[in-house]
């Protein structure tokens, strides 16, 4: 009873009207390519792939999970040929450089087809997601003839990437990690261990997997600091870049889990498997963080998909669905069951799901306009500014996304009243695939942690200023603007209070730094509020603009000007609630143990 | 993996130590035999009941779920047995009068044993759980026939019941219901419809299910004021209250649901099946709001339960689970790693698990008393009073305790991190379980507008000054108090800010009634913010004098005053977000449809 349509239109609106990519766009070469027309091409070719082949298996993936065969891996039904559709035609490497194969299409607009994938089916879009991870790690920190070797067969999608951290007892905590890599004669290492929740650990959609595992050398240091990165393929390469023997790296068994049942979640044992030392050794936390933060940002997507689930199947089921009467005419007899939507409930409802949908679009293309000037800009300064502003966002974008569409996906069950509950609607299992995105690829509190321990108090509120600035150049210059003038007022106001706060807590730590992890998730939640205050407030002026204009879409627009409305007057008074929890500090999260 | 212990320190303290059931129970017939030992022999052996025989079928009963064979539906193993020694135990007819062959107990005492029950095992206590509500629209509302014939068979749990609303096409709005009754000649009705979403609809525990459904005379006007109240037992019974003939209505099919897999919810086909008037035609609906009633009280109690499965779990979890250093201590390379509970939002997490689920047992076992003197009380004008308090604060009740399980449900998980998304420990099935709660028995939208609008507005306000007085009366007298000073400071302006916030919207609703539909989510989780600042302010109390007096259990109390700390410092401060949302009005939830 799902049905999936490709957001085309607000994704357009996002980038074009918005955030005006045609023009960011012709600021370098890879972005030359992307002409209207073309980009036009591959969104409605990818909208079509998403609708009809990878949508329909996304409650058929639920349904019948994976199943493990001795040591392989059966996924669901339909989802190989998915995979080989998903390569024959060319998504794999469309931001890929082209000499390595690829088509050489900016990052960002692999990223619109990537979300729209997200949205068809989550599960399957984790099996290509986490290669995109594994070659940038490789593109970054592995050997030429590694590179040689793994990147253009995990690029064309022929080969798939993992990414092997948690153990059984280290989760958040890598330090405690217990893997060994034993060096061999050969320079390559024996490694001895196992990993667990290793999502789309094995797998039949692809001819081999390359396995990126944090491992121990003999004589590494205690802690994080001892900690080395290693390649580890499921099948032995050889120069000629033939796979051969099986490494023994083997799935010893499938976690059952709540949602997400169409991934493949395995616990991996490395039963002296051979592997490959990736960068310096002890050093391979920090190359695993090249790994990480793609899929930080990729969970981030992964949150504004189940946000957007909620919100295009409650919009499509309450304008059809008829229940009750206006509060205004209970005492009229004869008056007309209505709409779901027109009751007040509902829309309250259905547009804190539409704020943060469109709202985490809106913050999250942007990011991506980050992205494509990290990696493209000819200008050192802007490669560096977008840089910052990536490494400042990533965790909001990582938390706040996904926390918000936990918020989506349980309000979308809940529009659809009983029949959210019952399994056919997908609304259930939207929320069961969405639950566990706030804890991998780390918690909400890990996010939360970086956010304003490493990003904010370490740089001395730098990154943190380098934003606000940008929110207060928009305020400045749109003061005057009578459509969003009340926005600006208070978002100019947050903007500042956001400083302050900083300050306030930076002040608060230097006594105790437990109060850094005392106030550290209600900022990060305050910081992904006021984000999304800059993006609607910016939303609803190219929608008054729009209006005024006489544009096509009159209603659209409308729309937009309403969720912005709703956004400041019911959801932005958050924001003094996670102030108020934070300047309460430590000193009320007391808690003694007997 | 999950373990259920059953809260018996923390039910004995808000019965006995905060709420003084002891002189409670002394005040009417009913309660004179509910002396401390047989209180507490009764908790011990039901304790017992609940940890060793219900909570072991909880997850096996989630992952067997309940099969439908031809007309039959078989429960998970273990249930019929679970459910016979329910009855062999004198559980079921522990609160009913002796001459109905109870054991005339008070209505409270049975709730303890049933909060422990819904805690073990929520699906399997559905089967009975319906049968109380079933009973009391009987006792109410039945002929004297009816009663002789039913009531006997329901009390001892030999018969259980079930209530038949919600048809395809109407849930909330129960005017719209299409299924028929058409008299008989002998003074039956001959039913014919189809009735889904039937929890505890079909199953193999009892001889007989009696449900009680809701349906249309052929002359009956159209609306809610065309709705007649039928008894329609699954096998007829005749004048010596034997069962005979299989009576027409029959499980079409199971749902497949995201939770309580262990009970089943059915569609229920009535094909001419023969049923019996209860009550006046045409009065259905107002006699089924007997059983409305106890189910949503019910309701709360599963939003309790859940709660608490997350708050033991949690708790018992990240107390023996050690993962990362002290931020304090991230610079000493020997730090060691710590305890979740030593992070501080681990505790965030926890506490905020902890103020819900012991603030919602104290509101709980508040409303139960009031249900001891509604039933018991000699004195026309307690019981009068007592009735008014339970119609005020069972929406709260409902909805407040199902929302904030959510949460707690959600956050359990996240204690667990990854973990708590794998089916072995038991978090994810409490979300699943946890998520029908704010749905069925009505949403959590239909219970809000109960309280603003039927229980306030309509009132004029009478009901919820009945309560507020109360609240008031509280505040003076321990203003002085200087152990819970700033928290009566904080009290008692938000109960006056709740008077005033209700005569505002009032006035609006003057103007545009749809006001009330706008405010309405908002004002109920307001309400239940402040109902909870009520309990914990006199909880912290209680532990503060416990603690005065060196009473054993320090760290117990010590808890109790933590938690009301935090929630005064970072929950309560949700209300001030609830007053902008109620304030914007109908204003701000602005949206269009093409």
């Amino acid at each position: 009873m799902t049905m999936y349509k490709a957001p085309l239109r607000d994704i357009r609106f996002v980038t074009e009207e918005l955030l005006d990519y045609p023009s960011h766009y012709q600021q370098f070469d890879q972005g030359k390519e992307a002409t209207p027309d073309i980009i036009n091409a591959i969104l409605e070719e990818g909208a079509r792939f998403c609708e009809e082949v990878l949508a329909p298996l996304n409650r058929a993936g639920d349904e019948e999970g994976c199943r493990l065969e001795g040591h392989d891996v059966k996924t669901p039904e339909g989802f190989r040929n998915a995979y080989q559709q998903y390569i024959d035609n060319g998504w794999s490497a469309m931001s890929q450089p082209e000499e390595m194969g690829g088509q050489g299409l900016p990052e960002s607009l692999g990223i619109m087809v990537n979300e729209m994938m997200a949205e068809a089916n989550w599960a399957w879009n984790m099996y290509p997601g986490l290669s995109h991870g594994a070659t940038a790690t490789l593109t970054r920190h592995g050997t030429e003839q590694q590179k040689k070797t793994y990147l253009q067969p995990l690029i064309s999608g022929q080969w798939t990437g993992t990414m092997c951290l948690t153990e059984s007892h280290c989760g958040s905590d890598l330090g405690l990690l217990k893997t060994k890599a034993i060096p061999k004669e050969d320079g390559s290492y024996r490694l001895e261990g196992s990993k667990i929740f290793i999502s789309s650990g094995e797998h039949d959609l692809s001819d081999n997997i390359i396995h990126i595992v944090l491992a121990r050398l003999p004589d590494a240091p205690a802690g994080t600091k001892g900690i080395s990165l290693f390649l580890v393929p499921k099948f032995l390469v050889d120069q000629q870049g033939q796979t051969g023997e099986r490494n023994k790296v083997y799935c010893g068994s499938l976690e059952k889990k709540m949602g997400i049942h169409g991934n493949a979640t395995c616990v991996l044992n490395f039963e002296e498997a051979t592997g490959f030392l990736i960068g310096p050794a002890n050093k391979g936390l920090s190359c695993m963080f090249t790994f990480m933060n793609f899929a930080r940002l990729g969970t981030g997507l992964q949150g504004l998909a189940h946000s957007e689930i909620a919100w295009q199947n409650a919009w499509r089921y309450t304008r059809e669905r008829k229940q009750g009467r206006l509060l205004s005419e209970l005492d009229q007899p004869d008056a007309k069951t209505r709409l779901l939507t027109e009751h007040a409930d509902v829309r309250r409802m259905l547009l804190t799901i539409k704020v943060f949908t469109e709202g985490n679009r809106a913050l999250y293309y942007y990011i991506c306009k980050q992205a494509d000037l990290f990696l493209y800009a000819s200008d050192e300064a802007v490669r560096q500014h977008a840089e910052q502003l990536m490494e400042f966002l990533t965790p909001i974008c990582k938390a706040f996304m996904t926390e918000t569409a936990l918020e989506s996906a349980t309000l979308g069950i809940q529009c659809f009243g009983g029949h959210g509950y019952i399994r056919e609607y997908g609304m259930e299992q939207n929320l069961r695939d969405a639950r566990i995105a706030t804890i991998y690829e780390g918690t909400t509190y890990i996010q939360s942690l970086d956010l304003l321990g490493r990003k904010v108090l370490l740089t001395q509120g730098e990154l943190l200023r380098k934003f606000t600035k940008i929110i207060h150049k928009f305020c400045k210059q749109h003061e005057n603007n009578e459509s969003i003038k009340t926005y600006i007022d208070k978002l100019s106001a947050l903007n500042k209070l956001w400083g302050d706060l900083s300050l306030a807590i930076g002040m608060k730590a230097l006594e105790d730094r437990e109060e850094t992890g005392a106030a550290a998730y209600d900022y990060m939640m305050l910081s992904g509020y006021i984000c999304l205050a800059w993006v609607w407030a910016d939303m609803a002026r190219v929608a008054s603009e729009k209006l005024a204009e006489n544009s096509a879409d009159a209603t659209f627009y409308t729309q937009k000007k309403e969720a912005a409305q709703f956004y400041y007057a019911r959801i932005l008074p958050r924001v003094e609630m996670h102030k108020h929890a934070i300047e309460s500090g430590i000193a009320s999260l007391s808690l003694s143990v007997d």
